[in-house]
């Protein structure tokens, strides 16, 4: 047999070797207007494997298009593959030319969540924590790309059918790396040329390589964090299936939306409305927040490194009137009737 | 409306402010075996719109597999998704912790052609012309992407069921871009990192954004070209739907095979075998290899590129015995008998 085997390498972390590729930062020329996250509870069914969301989808996406082009009413179909094996629906491809994009405003970048996708495949063989020596975990590296790539295929071709210019950005394939799963190594410049070129890049948690564990999970939140520092949007927006983030968990009848987050220049944050020191309740939230509400915990820590750039975070739910005010920035318009939490700056 | 639209930029070239980023190259630690080159016309039926050849590709899997780890019957399936919307096979996956890869040696790269998928997207819109600005080339660069990119998770998925760790690379993600169709940024780090990591790399040919044209095609071989400079594998081979370059169009009755294809330092090759010149079709060949023989002399001319650099380039018939023992390195076993051109260096 020809060949070096890679296995029988003395130093079995792949990625000690050679130095991490230093990150390489480069200006947005023009602003970024907002990262939207599709919650992977939002888009896809959690408790059926491999299951799309399609009416939150559809939402989505004419939500987005809305946001992006309001003076057209409907966008050119871009997705020209077949369906479920039928033959492609071209729509009105010939009319194309006619069509104007000047009032698009597409500078967005999607992130979305696994859902029902990937995390079986992740579970089932613990490629979160490493050790790539074992088949399982090998296996399993290869099965959770397939799984979430293939969700990042169907979200794109939804918006694509949608009129957006959305295109797949795997962190994987964009050699983004990490160490101990935060992110060591990720160049946002191809990230950057694509919505100069007037694309929306859509990109995805996903199985990469780290520096220390070998391979782990990268979180969508951890790329929209690391996104919102590199590229400072005006806004970023969590769509998910409650209406924001509550004092304990959303299914609980006394639950309290918690509507404002204020985060102080130490990282530490306050519930600024609904007031809940002057109320009873005051002092569960401590608790409840933290440890209790759905996932929403590491959400918030996520939001408050966010906020405290300066970068409002809307938290709200997908399909509703709510969420399209996010998408489109006019939450402060009329903040009152507007249902989701604000997580901002003190400044 | 907020943001600035990039569509207004004066500089209609997304792509010329910033310098490009430059080609950053590393050495491989361990000797890269194979870049197999899967023909669109070998795994895809040609004329039928985005239909996969079944066939071939299972045979492609088959044979990759029996090459990379010879000493073991059945890999371990490591596509663990639904198929046209059917439960999960996950087979073995319980036993998976006992199984061994020791024996395998799996430092390929495997480059894919888009065949039936993606080149109805690309014509249509004419995007290998660029010009972004037009609605008709924007929809048509997303529609092609979402087409090649279909075909490049159908076979990832297909070499993971065959035991083969498959990881999706798609140019564009990994932020490659060309100038007038010619490669001018094209880091090759992460998918040296993925093959020191035990993974096998799945390109393909893409939409991409281009320095001069601001958006073309890069196509597969170009690809291969690129990489076979940049990494220096042992061998490269071509596998396609006929036995190799002829000196005619195949469905000639007088097509002859060219065996064995010679390159000098200056780029010129020549046929030693067999001997043309000693034949009363000598003539021939200069005309019908370069112009008509079904795009086998663009082939040829970068086969001779990889030739130059003392890599021997195999031409062959994908689903074959000849294919088998290309993929094994077994070519010069028993020259005689194997079918399919070889094209080397003089040297």
């Amino acid at each position: 047999m020809e060949g070096v085997q890679p296995k029988s390498d003395p130093n079995p972390n792949p990625l000690d070797a050679p130095p991490p590729a230093p990150v390489v930062t480069r200006s947005l020329q023009t602003p970024l207007r907002c990262i939207v996250k599709l919650g992977g509870a939002a888009i896809t069914n959690k408790y059926e494997l491999e299951s799309i969301n399609e009416a939150n989808l559809s939402s989505v996406c004419e939500q987005l298009r809305e946001a992006m082009m309001p003076q057209i009413e409907k966008g050119i179909g871009m997705d020209w593959s077949r369906r479920n094996g039928n033959e492609i629906e071209l729509g009105d491809i010939s009319k194309i030319g006619e069509s104007s994009v000047d009032g698009l405003n597409s500078n967005f970048i999607v992130v979305h969540g696994a859902g029902s996708f990937g995390h079986f495949q992740a579970s089932k063989s613990g490629v979160h924590k490493g050790g790539l020596h074992s088949p399982l975990v090998q296996a399993g590296f290869v099965a959770t790309r397939i799984s979430v790539t293939s969700l990042n295929l169907a979200i794109v071709r939804a918006l694509a059918r949608g009129g957006i210019p959305a295109v797949g950005m795997p962190p994987f394939a964009c050699g983004w790396s990490t160490r101990q799963r935060d992110i060591a190594s990720a160049d946002a410049s191809q990230i950057m040329d694509s919505l100069l070129a007037g694309f929306v890049p859509v990109l995805h948690g996903d199985a990469v390589l780290d520096h220390a564990l070998d391979c782990t999970i990268l979180s969508g939140d951890v790329i929209i964090r690391h996104l919102a520092e590199q590229l400072t949007p005006k806004y970023v927006i969590f769509l998910t299936d409650v209406h924001g983030v509550y004092d304990r968990p959303p299914s609980d009848p006394d639950a309290v939306l918690l509507k404002e987050i204020v985060v102080k220049e130490d990282g530490s944050w306050t519930v600024v409305e609904p007031d809940l020191l002057q109320a009873e309740k005051g002092v569960e939230i401590t608790v409840a927040a933290h440890d209790t509400t759905g996932g929403m915990e590491a959400k918030i820590s996520e939001a408050a490194i966010i906020a405290k750039l300066g970068i409002d975070v809307y938290i709200t739910k997908v399909g509703t009137e709510h969420s399209l005010r996010a998408l489109k920035g006019q939450v402060h318009e009329n903040p009152d009737d507007w249902l989701g939490t604000i997580i901002r700056s003190d400044k």
